[in-house]
């Protein structure tokens, strides 16, 4: 999908922003520890399973940035923001 | 330490690389799906907390590319260099 109808759908994930020209979503999500950060890694990570759709996380002490990209196209795609939002309901 | 001094301790870690002006070490590991390569964040994560030095790492389908910095010093120390020979170890 093009940037507009990116920032269309981006309403619907308001803590997500476009990243790399609208080619990928991102959230960041602040932990109070090394722990917690990595089994909310875990916890997305067996979602992207069952879904077969894979995020790319970047995981350290406190935080874990999230990342969604349709790759076979190097854009985004609706399956995106589906899983970004399903992520939204995990951290709930 | 300096840039001549990490050169020399990236000797004995030859898989690793240094990163942003050396101050940072970076490896990639590569896997065959999204589930191994988030078994390995789980086990160098189980290793960081063990040791209290903690790495920043990416993972995705089929990789984890794993950094370790000083954040206190936002630069390498020896400590550094020891979790890197520690992940080899895990790896192997």
């Amino acid at each position: 999908m093009n940037e507009s109808e990116a920032k269309q759908h981006l309403s619907q994930i308001p803590d997500w922003t476009l990243e790399e020209d609208a080619t990928k979503l991102k959230r960041t999500f602040k932990f109070d520890n090394f722990v917690d950060a990595l089994a909310f890694t875990n916890k997305i990570g067996d979602l992207c399973e069952q879904e077969g759709h894979h995020a790319d996380m970047q995981v350290g002490w406190g935080y874990v940035k999230v990342f969604f990209q349709t790759h076979k196209i190097q854009g985004l795609h609706l399956n995106d923001f589906v899983m970004a939002a399903k992520v939204d309901a995990l951290a709930r």
